[in-house]
């Protein structure tokens, strides 16, 4: 008789109109099968929740395939191989994309082993994974930032803003300038990941607090907020400005109007890129060892906000679109 | 006793609210001395009216200064020297930036001499002059058109646009479309011009039309207009689409909502460049050098809109904002 192993995994309940809810969710026991050939069991130790997960939710075409109703939700996880019948051997750290379960039966070309021998395995969901190589792509491949540079980051406190900050200012940055919401993270940008100006969006219109922190304009802006952060930046960025657009979190449950100044692109040569990750994954472990040093030598902080349990997974969701998080926002297992 | 020559000229008489109209101008008669050391004496022969001078009529910062209350608009002209205390001979075609007047006294070294033995004196204001080369610029360096490349143009028929449809076609694009109000210039664009396609934006929904043209969606997006078109755009353009930002005249006069979708940068990872031709005056030469052999041998067509006489120059300008040209909108004095 085959063993199994007794699992809990949130499945999607219903497609959310605007923010999602706990009605938007469901538990659900389930019973997962030992591995067949070249197959590894993986019991979850890490999840991440992200913010182009909302996009998911969401029925249509996207770069990436929406959520099915009624199917465990997926996103990056890591965990421990307990059982294998592949050439990884049990008890392997390894990351894949199976999240939002406690045990994930996988194809084993599916998953990556970890060396964890130096680095927190959470590490591989934040900072070391693809939210810090997200955000050095933004700096060094799309905002181009050079010595000198006054930058502005929205979502400054969140997973990709934090480290987006800490790599300006290593790649040569005058100024780092971040927007969070509250005193808290506002605080925390300067405290934490050395941001020379932190401010808090909900003391005051953005636009007047970004004139006043960096009275000659900004040379970059990473933007992960979009609607009025996206316009003031547009305000502000000077001849030659360079923004990289990483997300736009303030419009995924509710519409924003459009910035109504983009006449701003054409009479200052700016330029606008989008910024992908999933189009570089080649070059992720690279960044990864990179920034393994980094780490190491204290020059870049990963910081996360954890929730614990599968059962918890939702409100991690939530409170991280409602900005919960200082840093990356996990689910330990 | 010096001798002075009678011209006159078009002054700012008043900043517009909106649509500028006949009260923002004012037709004065002035003398002009002849030239002392070093400087020419030019009668004008064509000059230049182009969407960008409306952003000068209003007050405030911006890449160029605004035009003052009371004195001449300026802006790209060609005359002939008539008087010269230089080495620019009497008779010489030359090319500056003193327009809206019959007569220049200029400095010898803010002209520029043309030889004009093979080309037509009015092309250098338009498809051999710096509107040409904005729409080199947008299709070569910004939009960056390949081969086999979906090409959308709005503004099509206007003096970038019609330049930058032919020159998207000539470097390798599989398929141009272009935008322009009105059946009489949509027809242009296929008859005159060589796109594909001719879209009249007056005759329904721009996104409608566009989804209509090109059902797998759009490579390059060169942009003329702005609001709905850049919106349409937006929704139309492909993975790792291209759009090279030149004009937005829709919103010049009359505010216009922001774009709506601009998550389709982040999602698509899209990238979107001003153009400024200012910050590339240095390749103008080079550039019009290329363009007089497209011209001659027919593979590259200039076609211009002629008001006569200076006294109708302000109507020549609010003509081609209300986009009565087809080609480039130019006054012949």
């Amino acid at each position: 008789m085959t063993k199994t192993y007794e699992s809990r995994e949130i499945r999607l309940a219903e497609r959310p109109q605007g923010m999602p809810g706990p009605a938007t969710f469901e538990l659900a026991k389930t019973e997962v099968p030992e591995p067949g050939p070249r197959q590894v069991l993986v019991r979850n130790t890490w999840m991440s929740v992200d913010p182009y997960m909302r996009g998911r939710m969401d029925d249509g075409d996207s770069y990436i395939a929406p959520f099915a109703i009624g199917a465990p939700l997926d996103g990056h996880a890591i965990g421990e191989v307990v059982a294998s019948r592949a050439d990884i051997p049990v008890g392997a750290t390894v990351a894949h994309f199976a999240g939002w379960r406690e045990y994930a039966l996988l194809d084993a070309e599916t998953v990556t082993a970890l060396d964890i021998s130096l680095d927190r395995p959470q590490d591989h969901l934040g900072v070391l994974g693809q939210t810090g190589f997200t955000a050095y792509l933004a700096v060094t491949e799309f905002a181009r930032v050079r010595a000198g540079d006054v930058v502005f980051v929205s979502g400054a406190a969140g997973a990709v803003g934090s480290v987006a900050g800490q790599l300006a200012r290593k790649f040569g940055a005058a100024t780092v300038i971040g927007s969070a919401g509250g005193p808290d993270k506002a605080r925390a940008l300067t405290d934490t990941f050395g941001f020379d100006i932190g401010l808090d969006y909900r003391a005051g219109a953005i636009g007047d607090q970004l004139r006043a922190a960096a009275p000659g304009g900004i040379d970059v802006y990473i933007d992960n907020v979009g609607g009025d952060h996206l316009e003031a930046a547009l305000d502000a960025l000077t001849m030659r400005g360079r923004a990289a657009l990483v997300g736009m979190i303030s419009g995924y449950n509710t519409p924003v109007p459009g910035p109504r100044n983009l006449y701003n692109v054409v009479t200052k040569h700016l330029s606008l890129q989008g910024v992908l990750v999933t189009e570089y994954l080649d070059r992720q472990p690279a960044y990864t060892a990179r920034a393994a040093r980094w780490v190491a030598d204290g020059s870049l902080r990963g910081a996360e906000t954890i929730v614990d349990g599968i059962e918890n997974a939702p409100d991690a969701f939530l409170g991280m679109l409602r900005g919960a998080n200082i840093g990356k926002m996990l689910v330990r297992l």
